[in-house]
């Protein structure tokens, strides 16, 4: 641990937008029956939208209908201390329109855990907000 | 992307534990005036327990003083998929027992952002639940 102590830095919604399509994994915070759940998901952007995919009938996908969710992610080095890191606030809904799902099917989303997922989410971001750690002086 | 799409494995607490003990950066899922938020934060474990550091006033130790939180910390390798996610849901609390804060002083909890940071959280563990996804087959 180097000496210097860094205050972080507030990102602008650009460079937050920017930071979030580097990254494939960010976490999702919502209610599951009335106590507060977290769970990581890899995502696109789109826009300024957050889009997700999980399975009919999960945990994420019953709990994500309708609701107000936040969502974070970023990156830190664990030598370095730098990283960043960006939440998205914003009201999450089923896609069911076909057209947007046509389009959304088009995205460079991709799964990793197993199962159908087929069932698409999007959270509409309404606050961004980011703040980035630079590295120690040495 | 590998074709075989792999099914998640349930950890058993032990391994929850030994793994959340390989990071050293976790997220904290609470409510911001009544909204979702979500925020990296560096922890250790004690035991079953998850302890932090923040500033005084700062939006987590308000948030904390007496919650009920979700923390969660994982690893993900971008390339192969492979990873694995714990959540810790539990109370937390502010830690005020002069004892208590002489021996987490002890601690390897380091601060990695700037500003006095000497205020420290407690999660005390109720539920804990990991999984584990492997590398897809080729």
């Amino acid at each position: 641990m180097t000496g210097e102590r860094r205050a972080p830095e507030i990102l602008a919604p650009d460079e937050c937008l920017a930071l979030l399509a580097t990254v494939p994994v960010g976490r999702v915070a919502f209610t599951d029956r009335a106590l507060p759940a977290i769970q990581p998901v890899n995502f696109v952007m789109d826009g300024t939208d957050v889009v997700l995919r999980t399975g009919h009938g999960s945990k994420l996908a019953i709990a994500m209908r309708r609701a107000v969710v936040a969502f974070e992610a970023g990156a830190f080095d664990p030598v370095t201390h730098a990283g960043w890191t960006v939440t998205v606030l914003g009201e999450s809904r089923t896609v069911t329109d076909p057209a947007e799902l046509a389009r959304l099917d088009a995205l460079p989303l991709r799964v990793w855990a197993g199962g159908r997922r087929d069932h698409y989410l999007r959270i509409t971001g309404r606050y961004l907000s980011g703040r980035r750690l630079r590295a120690a002086a040495a």
